[in-house]
C-alpha cells in the first residue's frame, strides 16, 4: 500500500480520518476546528457545485451574495433563531491590532471597539430579511429565487473533517412568496432536487423525509431532509430544505401589496447543503482500499500507469497512452498518465485505488505486442485484459455501469440494514447493530426524547413517500400511529 | 427615462453611485462597508469567475480552501505584511452568545473569550504558508500553484461599491517554486493573464507594469500591476501580481530538499483580483443613459420587446420572438423576451439600456407585416430596420463588432488622455484635467512622496512594455531618469 488505512470494520472513525487525509481530501488547519480542504477534494466540491448550481438554475433561481458579518441586534429579531444559534457564534468586537506596548508582536487596539458587535453568519436568514425588505413592495416582486454560495460558522465543540467543523463551505437558497402553498411547493422542490443530486450524482441513496418538531431549523414552521445510511449503520442528514412560514417577514417587517391592494407577509423558505456532502460521499462508498468515487464526481476518470523497464518500452508506452486518451477526451472523461519515474507501479496503483479513481489503465511491453490494455475498475476491483481496438468506447461504457453499481451496492446495503421493529426490547438490542429502524411512534416529543435517552437513537425523519404508511402502536409507548418513522443513531 | 441617474459630467462619483444601485448590480448593506450583491451583479462576476477560473486552470492552477480565521500571531510573522494589514483587521474575540441578564436580546458571554483572537483574513499569505511548511518536503512537491476563491475583510473606513468595501469577493493564488528564477515567470505570468482578461474579456485597455517601492503589497519584493483608466481621468488599479522572494518561506519555515539533497527556502508568489473588477468594467463603459457591458460578460446579450395595441398583436410577436430566441441561443447567446404587460415599451427601452444589455430587438406591428426587426446596439445607441430573414447571424456578428467597439473606445479615451510631460508646472495644471501622465522620474521614494504631496497623484506603474524607455531628467528633481512612469490620481 502507499499509505496505509486502518481496517474499517477496526475502526470505522479512524478508517474515514486516515481516508480523508490520505487521499488528499482535507486536513485540520492550524485555526481551530477549521479544515483546508486540499486540491483533490476541492475538485470534488468543485463538480458538486457545477451540478448543483445548474439544478437551482433550472428551477428558477439565480445567485447572489450577502454581507459575512450579522449585526448582534438582528440575529434576535427571531426568537427561535437566535436560540438556535447564540451558542455557537464566533462574535467579532474590534477593527484593528495595534503594535504591542508591552513586547512583540500585535495587540487587539482596545479603541477600536466595535459599537454593535458583529456575528460571523452561522446561516443568513437574518441579514436576508433585513435586505427583502427593500426588495419587496408588490405581488409582482414575488417570488424572489436566490440562492448563496459561501462561507459559514458555527463554533462546533467537537470537529469531525467535513462532517462538522467550524467553517464549511455550502449553498443557501432563500426564497420569498406570496402564498403559503407556493412556499410548501418551494420547500419539497428543493428537497426532491438534493434526493436527485445525492442518487444520480452521488450515487447515494436517500431517505426524503420531514423532521420531528424537535429536530427542525430554528424559526421553521416544517424541515424536510434527506437522510443516508453509512456504512457503519449510523445515519447522516445530508441536505435540508425549510418552509419558514411568515416568521422571517415579521421579524423583518417584510410586506407586500397583494392584487387587491392589501398588505400582507411574505411566505418564506430556506434550503441547504454544505462540504458534509463530501463526508457523506467518502462514508457512502469507500472501502479499506481507499475512496470510490462515482465518476460523475471523480476529478479523474481514468488513470493511466505505464509499466516498463527500458526507457524506450517507456516511450512507446507513453506514446500509446497518448493517442487513448486524447480519443477519451472527446467522450469528455478527465484522464491522466502517471508519468512519475521515481515510484513503482504497484505503488501507483494503490495511490489511486486510495484516490477513488474509477478506471485504470495499464500497459505494459507485453501489452504493446499483444496489442491489449489491463482495465480495472475501482469498485469491484476486478481487472481485465482488453483489445486496445475499442477499447475507449469500453471504458466509457464502464463509467455508467461504476456510476450504477456504487448506487446499487449502498441501496442494497440499506435495504439490509433497514428493520421494522415493533417492541422496544428488539429495538435496543437492533440500534446497536446500526441501521435505520422503521418504528411506529406516537408523535410526541415526550417519547422521542425518552428513546433518545435510553438508546442514542434519533428521528431521522418521517417519511413522505410510499413506505411506511400503515398505522399502528407506538414501539415505545404504545400508543396509536398514524405510521413508520425512521430511527437511527446519527451523525 | 426608468430610473433617473445623474449625468456623468454633473457628478460623477454621483453617477457611479447611481448606476450600481439602479442598474440592480449592488447596494449597501446594513453592516457598514460591507455591500450586498445583487442578482444582476453576480451573474456578470460568475461570467467573469469562470473565465479567470479557466484561465488559472489554462496556466497549470488548481483550486483549495483555506481559513476564514488566522491566529494573530501568525499574522505577526512576516513584519512587513502585519505592518500592512494590522490597521484594518476585523478581529473575533469571543465563541458564544447569551441572553442578556440585563434586559431583552443577547450579549457576548464573557466566559466565551478565545484564548487568542482571530483575525478574518484580509489576504491568507500567512495561514496558507503555515500550512505549506507540512506540504513541500522536496523539490518533486514543487511547483504547487494553488488558487483559492474567498471572501476577504479589510476594515475601511471610506467605502464605495465594488471599488472599496470591508468585505469583497476576490480569488488569490499562492505557488510556491523551487526557484526565484521559476517564482519571477509566474509572477509575470499571471500578470499577463489579468492583463489578457481584462483586455479581451473586459473590453477594458490596461497598462501592465511594475509597482515603485511604496505601493509594493505588504511582504512583497515586487508587485506588477494592470492598471487602467476610468472615464473621469482616475486611474485604477484592476489587478495585482506579487513576487514574495522568501519572506514567507522564512517566516514561516518552509524549506525543500533540492535535488542534491540540501536544504532551500521555497520561492513565492501570489496574485488577485476581486469584486473590484465589478467598478472597473462599470466605470471604463458606462454613459448617461446606464451600463454598457461587454458581450463577453453580459449576462444577458439580447433583450427582446414587444411593441402591440391588441393580444392578438402581442401574441403573434411573443411567437415570432420565441422563434429567434430558440435560434439565438443554438448560438450559444442569453436572450430574454420582456413580456411584463404592465409597463409602457419606452419604459422597457430605458430600464434594459440602464442593465447595459448589448443588443435590443423590437417587434411591432408593422414589423409583422413587412418580415422586418428593428435592432438597436447599447454601444452606439443606434437602431436600424432589418430584414427577419437572416438577423440572427447578423445579431451574432454584432456581438463581436460590440465587444471590439468597447475596447477601442476605450483604448482611444486612455490614448487621448495619455500625455507626456516633461516639467513639474505643466504637471500640476494637466493633472487637474486628469489622465496619465508619463514622466521623468529619479527613482527615489521621496520624490514619489513630494509630488504626491503636492498634487495626489501617485505612480501608477513603471511600464514593463515598450513605451517609455528613452531615459531623460526627472519631471520633479531634474535628475536623471532611465524611462518614463505612469502617474495619476487613483481609485
Amino acid at each position: 500500500m502507499a499509505k496505509e488505512i486502518v481496517g474499517r470494520e477496526e475502526n470505522y472513525s479512524l478508517w474515514y480520518n486516515n481516508l480523508v487525509t490520505k487521499a488528499d481530501l482535507a486536513e485540520n488547519s492550524a485555526v481551530r476546528g477549521c479544515m483546508v480542504i486540499k486540491p483533490y477534494g476541492y475538485a470534488i466540491w468543485e463538480k458538486m457545485q457545477a451540478q448543483l448550481d445548474k439544478m437551482f438554475k433550472e428551477t428558477g433561481h439565480v445567485n447572489a451574495y450577502f454581507p459575512l458579518f450579522i449585526p448582534k441586534s438582528f440575529l434576535s429579531k427571531e426568537a427561535e433563531h437566535v436560540e438556535g444559534f447564540a451558542k455557537e457564534c464566533a462574535v467579532v468586537t474590534h477593527h484593528r491590532l495595534m503594535a504591542n506596548p508591552d513586547g512583540p508582536g500585535v495587540v487587539v487596539d482596545p479603541d477600536a471597539k466595535l459599537e454593535e458587535e458583529l456575528i460571523v453568519r452561522p446561516t443568513s436568514e437574518t441579514i436576508i430579511w433585513s435586505t427583502y425588505k427593500n426588495w419587496i413592495k408588490s405581488y409582482r416582486d414575488l417570488p424572489l429565487l436566490i440562492n448563496q454560495w459561501a462561507n459559514v460558522v458555527r463554533w462546533e465543540m467537537r470537529t469531525r473533517l467535513f462532517l462538522r467543523t467550524t467553517e464549511f463551505l455550502w449553498q443557501e437558497g432563500h426564497t420569498a412568496h406570496s402564498t403559503r402553498q407556493e412556499a410548501i411547493e418551494e420547500t419539497d422542490r428543493m428537497v426532491q432536487v438534493y434526493a436527485k443530486f445525492a442518487r444520480e450524482y452521488m450515487a447515494m441513496p436517500v431517505i426524503v423525509g420531514k423532521k420531528s418538531e424537535s429536530e427542525r431549523f430554528a424559526g421553521a414552521l416544517e424541515t424536510l431532509c434527506i437522510e443516508a445510511l453509512m456504512q457503519d449503520g449510523k445515519a447522516l442528514q445530508a441536505g435540508t430544505s425549510h418552509f419558514l412560514g411568515q416568521n422571517f417577514a415579521k421579524a423583518f417587517d417584510v410586506q407586500f401589496a397583494n392584487k387587491e391592494g392589501g398588505l400582507e407577509y411574505v411566505w418564506a423558505t430556506s434550503w441547504g447543503v454544505s462540504t458534509r456532502l463530501m463526508g457523506a460521499l467518502v462514508m457512502a462508498h469507500s472501502d479499506n482500499n481507499g475512496l470510490v468515487l462515482p465518476p460523475k464526481l471523480a476529478p479523474i476518470h481514468v488513470v493511466m500507469v505505464p509499466i516498463f523497464k527500458t526507457q524506450e518500452e517507456n516511450d512507446r508506452i507513453i506514446e500509446k497512452m497518448g493517442e487513448m486518451k486524447t480519443r477519451l477526451e472527446k467522450f469528455g472523461l478527465t484522464v491522466k498518465i502517471d508519468t512519475r519515474d521515481n515510484l513503482r507501479s504497484g505503488f501507483k496503483f494503490a495511490e489511486w485505488e486510495l484516490k477513488g479513481v474509477p478506471v485504470r489503465v495499464a500497459i505494459g511491453p507485453r501489452d504493446l505486442e499483444n496489442g491489449t490494455v489491463e482495465v480495472a475498475r475501482r469498485d469491484t476491483l476486478s481487472k481485465e485484459s482488453r483489445e486496445q481496438q475499442g477499447v475507449e468506447e469500453y471504458i466509457l461504457s464502464l463509467m455508467d455501469d461504476i456510476q450504477e453499481n456504487i448506487y446499487n451496492k449502498a441501496l442494497d446495503f440499506r435495504i439490509k440494514n433497514t428493520f421494522k421493529v415493533d417492541d422496544f426490547d428488539t429495538f435496543k438490542t437492533k440500534i446497536e447493530e446500526g441501521g435505520f429502524l422503521l418504528c411506529h411512534w406516537d408523535g410526541t416529543t415526550e417519547t422521542e426524547e425518552k428513546i433518545k435517552e435510553e438508546t442514542k437513537a434519533t428521528i431521522r425523519c418521517i417519511p413522505m413517500e410510499d413506505e411506511g404508511l400503515e398505522s399502528g402502536f407506538c414501539v415505545y409507548s404504545g400508543k396509536p400511529s398514524k405510521g413508520r418513522v425512521f430511527f437511527a443513531r446519527a451523525y
